[in-house]
């Protein structure tokens, strides 16, 4: 019978740290103090405070890194999946400053996503999220230039893309698709996202469309797996 | 304009091991056949070889193994994100054959966790399910054993636990509340999954309730991510 054990040890100097951390007395990117300062402040063993660590680097609060010591990682986002709005009116629900630059703009041939999208002109819109001036997620967005090329102005100029859909054409999302993977992305969007080739991202697929199920709009997104905790309510 | 491009060589190889490995030509935990016999077979520099490789690597299709060449991945579930219902049942749903081991029984003494489920003698199951006899989540479940006690044998049976909640309490879960986060987890629990380090998993922290909002028990879950392919529709 465990119950109403004394909390233990590695447990207290876990939770310290972390709220530490929480305070901002230890600061996103900061490195750890060196072990053995670590363990005088909190009079613990070094296997204690391994111990103590190794739990939050579980969890990505804090990330090791090869040869330069312990990292405090990034203040995750909270983000409900269920929203049907893009990457800026999640963020602005979020009260987050989030912008986007477009990397690129194709006219590209994919039998498939056309066929998803019934597009006659497929267009693909490279992206990159930016939240508080750091990346957070790459997005290769699909759509049917054919009919909604008069949003391509608002998209270049930094707009959100479902506002770009109602102002011009009235239309609003009714229903969205998703499939959420993880994936280490290769090398180039690891480079727009300043990940390393360990830190694995969700790959989110999203089919968004009007109420009817006429589909709109078809992204890749790629968001490094430590900037985001997921939450879903049913 | 590149519409109406033809497919890239690279791309046409990428369709065909794809199409090889759904079909099961390539099965399962096999390895690649060798570098140069693949360029012969599909008649392509190792350069085009290796881009289609790399592509299906980025989405876990392919697993590349230090020193030991390059695997083909695990078939992937595709599992709802909204169910309501457990392991068991989720897994029933999709056809597949599902069981679970308890690895322990303890009492435990987690006050956040004790007040989310206002228990008054909490309890934490840890099981491993597995499906088609290989692991797949880990689980560390809590719940009320001043309340729920009588499920205890059921579980230890391999039964599941929301159907030994109906049969004995007559009750029924009605929503949940999740947040999903990618980690590494540690060593005892990695042997379990039969992951390798550098191998992320999904972990899921689950609250199920009844219609009434009154909660029932708290799962904390760590599935392998190129186990599952999550999927979402609102």
């Amino acid at each position: 019978m465990l119950l109403d054990q004394p909390t233990p040890l590695y447990e207290q100097v876990r939770r310290q740290l972390l709220a530490e951390i929480e305070a901002g007395t230890l600061p996103e990117g900061s490195f750890l103090p060196p072990e053995p300062e670590l363990c005088r402040r909190f009079d613990v063993s070094r296997i204690t405070l391994r111990r103590a660590v190794s739990e939050l680097c579980a969890v990505n609060v804090l990330i090791r890194q090869q040869g330069r010591g312990t990292m405090v990682g990034r203040r995750r986002v909270r983000q409900a999946l269920v929203s049907l709005s893009g990457f800026s009116e999640t963020m602005q629900e979020l009260g987050l400053e989030s912008r986007h630059r477009v990397l690129s703009r194709k006219d590209v041939d994919s039998p498939e996503i056309a066929m998803r999208l019934s597009a006659a002109k497929l267009v693909r819109v490279q992206r990159l999220f930016e939240v508080d001036d750091r990346p957070m997620t790459h997005e290769f967005l699909y759509f049917d230039l054919a009919r909604f090329a008069a949003v391509l102005p608002d998209l270049e100029a930094g707009g959100s893309f479902y506002a770009a859909l109602e102002r011009h054409f009235g239309v609003v999302p009714g229903g969205a698709e998703r499939t959420i993977d993880v994936v280490f992305p290769e090398a180039d969007i690891r480079k727009h996202l300043d990940v390393q080739g360990f830190q694995p991202c969700y790959r989110t697929e999203k089919l968004v469309t009007k109420g009817g199920g006429e589909p709109l709009a078809f992204s890749v997104l790629l968001t490094p797996c430590h900037c985001v905790t997921y939450t879903l309510k049913v």
